[in-house]
Parts: C-alpha cells; sequence; structure tokens
C-alpha cells in the first residue's frame, strides 16, 4: 500500500478516497447507468451555478483538460465576422490569446501587469474605443498568482455594451459562490479536477444556450467542436467520442460529497479558512507574498523565494515530497516564487502539518528568513 | 457494493480489478512518481510495437478519447503542401474524412464496402493515378463491423510509393502482434481503453521521428498540437497541460499486467479462444455474422438481428445488461446487427456465461431461430 500523499496545487488535487473508489466499477459509455450519472452532472454543474435548462443555460462535458475546454469554446463560438478581446494578467490569458492566433480569430489582447486585476474601468474605456468587439474573455481565479479578476464588474460592462462574457473559472468554480446569470456570464469554464474535487479526464462549459446555438458548424476541429458536442448529448445523453467513463462516475460522487458538505458556500469557508492558516504559517516562518492581500484570491498563493543563500527550491520541494506534501513550482514571469494551493480534501489540520513539514525542512537546510514586520 | 458488469463493447472495456486500484492514490501531475510513469508508458508502448527510441520512433500521448488522438496526428501531420489519401471501409475511415475536411486538408477518400477490406491492390493503383499524394491513413480492426484490413499489405506499397502511413489502430493495438518497423508504419494511434486494459483518458500515438519533426508549426489548434505535445513530454517529462493522472498510473498497472500475462502474444491468443467459444455458441443459438470469416478480425463481431418477429434489440439489450452483461449495438450503413466484443478482462468463462445469458433471454422472449447448416 502506498502512502497518500496531499496535493498543495492547483489541480489535480487530493481528492476523497470515496471519490476515487466511485472508479472501482466498468461501465459502458453507452449504457444507461452511465448516461444517467452524465445527466446528474450536467444538471447538477447547473444548478451549482444557480442557473437551469429552464433559465436557457446549457452544460457541456468536453473530454482532455481544461484548456481543451477552454479552446473548444473559443474556437467554436467565435465566428468569422466576430472580434474577441482577452483581458491578459497571467499566463491563462496569454493562453487564450496564443489560440486565438492559432485558429486565426480576430482579436485584441489586452495586458495587465501580473501583479494587478484586470479593471471594469479599462474594459469599458477599450470597448468604447473598439465597438467592433462582439466576445470579451477573462480568467476569473488566475493561477499564475493566485488574484481573482472582478468578474461581477467586468460581467456589468459586458452587459452593458452587449458582449458575450466568456469566464475561465477553471480553478475557482465549485469554491466560491458564483450566480452566472446575475454575474451576466454568457459561458463559465471548469474542469473535473478542480474545486469540485474529481479527477482529471474533462473540462465542462456553462453556456447560455441562445449563444452556444451560434457555434452550428462554426467549429475549427471535428473534437472540440462545442456545438455538435452539446447537440450529440441532447440527443441520447452520450458522447460523440469516447468519455472518460470513470473519471465522470467519481465527478458525479465529488458532486454529491460537496452537496453533503453543505454546497459551494461551505466548500468557500473551508478553502478560507485553509488559506488563513496557511497565510499565519508562513507569515511566521517569514515568507513574503507576491501579491497584495486585497486582490489575492483564496485559492493559490504565489510566496517568493526567501533570500537566504541555503534556500534552493528543488531541494526545499523534493524535502517535503518525502514527507508526503506536494508543493507546487511558481509560473511568474520575472519572479521567482512557489505556490502552494488551499483546494481539493484539505482541511485545517493538513495545512498546519504542510506548516510544519517546511518548518522542519528550513531548519535541515539552516534557512533562517528574518520576520516581516507587521 | 454494486454488482461488476461485464462489458462486451469496442472500449471502454472491463478491466482488472487492480488496474482500477491503481487510481486510489492521488498523484501530482509534475511529480516526480508521475512523470517516472509517464516515462514507463511511453517507453513501453514502443516496446510492445517492437521498436524504441533508438530506431527512431517516439510515442505521444493525448489527452482525451482516441478520436483525438487520430484528430492530432492528422491535423498536425499534414501540411499544407501535402495530400492525403484516406482509405475508408466503416464509419473511423469516415471520421478521417470528416477531420481533413474540416481542417481543409487536401485530400483523397478511396472508399470500399463495408464488408470488404482495403486491398493492397486498389491503394496501389489509387497511388498510380495520383502520384501528389503524401500520406496514406487507413484503419486496421473496423470497429464499425470487426474486419481487420491488411495493414502489412498496404503499408508495403507506401513504402515502395514513399508515402507516409498513418494507421488507426484503435481497437486492436496490443490484442494483435505488431512490428511497425516491419509493417512499415510511420504513424500508429492507438488508446488507453482499448487492448492493453486501461482505463479511458488519452490516446497514444507512435510516430517516426524524422517524420514528427515535420510537424513542427503545422497543427491546426493548441490543445491537439502533436509536436508541442511530444516536445514538452521531451522537455522535462510533463504534459503541457493537465493529464488525467490517475488514467495514466492505471495504464502503467494494465501494461505491467499484459507482460504477466505473456505479453501481446499471449493477450492475442486468449482474445482468439474467446471469439472462437462466441463464434460457436451464437451458431448454436442460431445467429448469422455479417462478415465473412476470412476478413473478420478477433476483436469485435457484428451479428445480424435475427429474421424473428419476437427480436427486439431494445429488450434484448435491458435483459442482458440486468444479469450484468452490457453488449453493443450495431453500426453498420444499412444493415441491423449488434456488436458483441470479446476484448478486456474477458476470459473463456466470460464468455460462456454470456452465451447461457443469451439463450435464457431468447427463451424467455420466445425466440427460436432456425439452425445454420455448415
Amino acid at each position: 500500500m502506498k502512502r497518500n500523499q496531499l496535493l498543495f496545487t492547483p489541480g489535480p488535487l487530493t481528492t476523497s478516497q470515496t471519490v476515487k473508489e466511485a472508479m472501482l466499477h466498468d461501465v459502458g459509455s453507452r449504457d444507461h447507468a452511465f448516461i444517467n450519472a452524465v445527466k446528474d452532472i450536467r444538471n447538477g454543474l447547473l444548478q451549482l451555478a444557480h442557473v437551469s435548462k429552464d433559465d436557457g443555460y446549457e452544460c457541456v462535458i468536453m473530454q482532455g483538460s481544461g484548456t481543451f475546454g477552454i479552446e473548444s469554446v473559443i474556437s467554436s463560438l467565435i465566428g468569422k465576422n466576430d472580434i474577441l478581446l482577452i483581458l491578459a494578467n497571467g499566463a491563462y490569458g496569454e493562453r487564450i490569446a496564443k489560440m486565438s492566433a492559432i485558429h486565426q480569430l480576430t482579436h485584441h489582447v489586452v495586458r495587465f501587469a501580473e501583479n494587478e486585476i484586470v479593471t471594469p474601468e479599462a474594459t469599458e474605456k477599450f470597448l468604447h474605443e473598439h465597438r467592433e468587439i462582439t466576445h470579451v474573455a477573462c480568467i476569473h481565479s488566475e493561477t499564475t498568482t493566485g488574484l481573482f479578476n472582478p468578474i461581477a464588474g467586468i460581467g456589468s460592462i459586458c452587459e452593458k455594451h452587449k458582449k458575450v462574457f466568456i469566464v475561465d473559472a477553471m480553478s475557482s468554480f465549485g469554491g466560491v459562490e458564483m450566480d452566472i446569470k446575475e454575474m451576466k456570464i454568457d459561458f463559465l469554464i471548469s474542469s473535473s479536477n478542480k474545486c469540485i474535487e474529481g479527477v482529471p479526464g474533462f473540462a465542462f462549459s456553462l453556456c447560455k444556450r441562445t449563444e452556444l446555438e451560434k457555434a452550428k458548424g462554426q467549429a475549427r476541429s471535428l473534437s472540440l467542436d462545442l456545438y455538435e458536442q452539446w447537440a450529440g448529448l441532447e440527443a441520447n445523453g452520450q458522447f460523440r467520442f469516447t468519455p472518460p467513463t470513470l473519471s465522470i462516475m467519481a465527478f458525479r460522487q465529488a458532486l454529491r460529497e460537496l452537496e453533503e458538505e453543505g454546497g459551494v458556500k461551505a466548500r468557500e469557508e473551508r478553502y478560507k479558512t485553509n488559506k488563513k492558516i496557511l497565510d499565519a504559517g508562513m507569515k511566521e516562518l517569514g515568507f513574503s507574498q507576491y501579491l497584495r492581500s486585497e486582490i489575492q484570491g483564496h485559492i493559490i498563493t504565489s510566496f517568493l523565494y526567501p533570500h537566504h543563500p541555503n534556500f534552493n527550491f528543488e531541494r526545499f520541494y523534493h524535502k517535503l515530497n518525502n514527507q508526503g506534501f506536494v508543493i507546487y513550482p511558481g509560473k511568474l514571469g520575472k519572479t521567482d516564487a512557489f505556490r502552494i494551493g488551499n483546494i481539493g480534501q484539505l482541511f485545517p489540520e493538513d495545512i498546519k502539518a504542510l506548516l510544519t513539514a517546511i518548518k522542519k525542512v528550513m531548519e535541515e537546510e539552516c534557512i533562517a528568513i528574518p520576520l516581516v514586520s507587521d
């Protein structure tokens, strides 16, 4: 029996034993038991976003990683006469820009510093100057740094100017209360291995039906055709191409456990508590954060490499790993940092155990960081 | 505890308990334990095809279903000045034609009847008449019907005429001995949930490196970029985008179990034994097969609906399902048939149990089919 590791990453995350055990039974991809699970999931995800089919929203599941889900939306939705505005302040915004370039979509990218949020004001200014724009894309929780962009504010601007609003909520959906109708989100994309606490295998999009219907015949690939994937699921509840059957079964269990925990609200509280304990403990050990606290989300945190000659990230990582704690490297453009996520099946005692392990490694490595004063 | 169903399908298949149990431990996608598993798999798959990196072959894993893998090869490999010939005798050949049309690749489709194989002779004739063709694609085991196309013969023709040969061996690789160098295959694509007996989540391509390198900068999408996926895996052993971590861990266990069984040769023998028992038993019950036996493969078989007023496929399917046996609907253009696969963790006793269940359902439904004489 292997030791279970705890993952302090942005996903794949630590999942419950019962979620993983839901994968212990083979299931046919065209069989009724499976089709029912898919149906439960599609309805359940809309419910988490406080909408339903009756409100005009649809849920489309796409095989692959979160990026596959984002690309399925972007490359299916933006037509030849459409113009996309990408609001970018990190690697995930840049990724949407990259796929837009590959698909030769007409698009603009408005860039913000990695340690600054996208502002509704800047968005409105740009939309004023470029009235031809039809769609706006933005990241909610920028995993590059851990900041939260003000999605509701940007959504209001999009609604006011009649733009279709696409939100990459990959690392936040399920861990942050979001009413997508109220937030004026037309398309929200996330994946199976984030805050719903399932295992990897697929992405999903919550879509405003009237806009989704416009994607018919527009996709730039067979596999990532959002409209056809939806049409297939609607026709007979089945996937066009082999689905990740066991990831789906695990995800249904994960949705049940989210409900048992008390829904998104309760999960958000747990993550916030984790974050609070992490912040206090890391501060005590002398670590500084990359972002100022007002724009920092409660999903993942970037910690600066300490200015100490003995600090070597590879060694730090391995020593924690050997104790069963998996942290995450940084992804910043110019600053050396590492990341610690507090989402997934992690509880206050796990955060405390991680802090104890970090303290031990620092002692072993003789790293003493001068305390930051308040 | 749910009852385990047996899947007589073309995949997702019945897998061993130990393969599924390999998914009971969370693993980080950028962690060393996971990176090692990916390395083992990439090398192990080349070995199954009797090649290695030293021979100039590479293995690329792609998230998603088998179709995602096929599309990653087709849409990355065929350049603007290339011309693809698709040899089609079923739904999977047509699928390659469909993706080629979506990506606006210059391509020809040569169609054969669903109940006939693609012939090397017809292939050579067409290549003679269309010397501009650069790439040839063909399905090995056409799951639509269950026939095997003569890949080695077509490979020889491709080599003679210097064409890059792409083989969709989705439902056969791992269940049929294949030396891809000897068979002149430049690209072979299969998936995690077929004859290696893993769970769904990814596809893989075995690629001739010199041809793979030509795909640089040619891909039509970000997610399905075969070259960049390879380059990423080569650079640091990691995936560009979140991999299906637990499907990967299950697959490594599946590869170990394939080796324990005695490799592809032993597995092929087991499947052939299953097929023999199925054929004899179904014949005894009065069922006829769609294909003539000379072109029928040992992976999956199409059985014609019996000409009996009491036969109703939906009812037949459900009654078998209730006993724990999942069979598969047909996919033929004009003929009513259902399919029974004998791949996955299925053994002679399972085939016999299925036959007993079928007999029981036929008795309940009062279906007596006149026996076919030899």
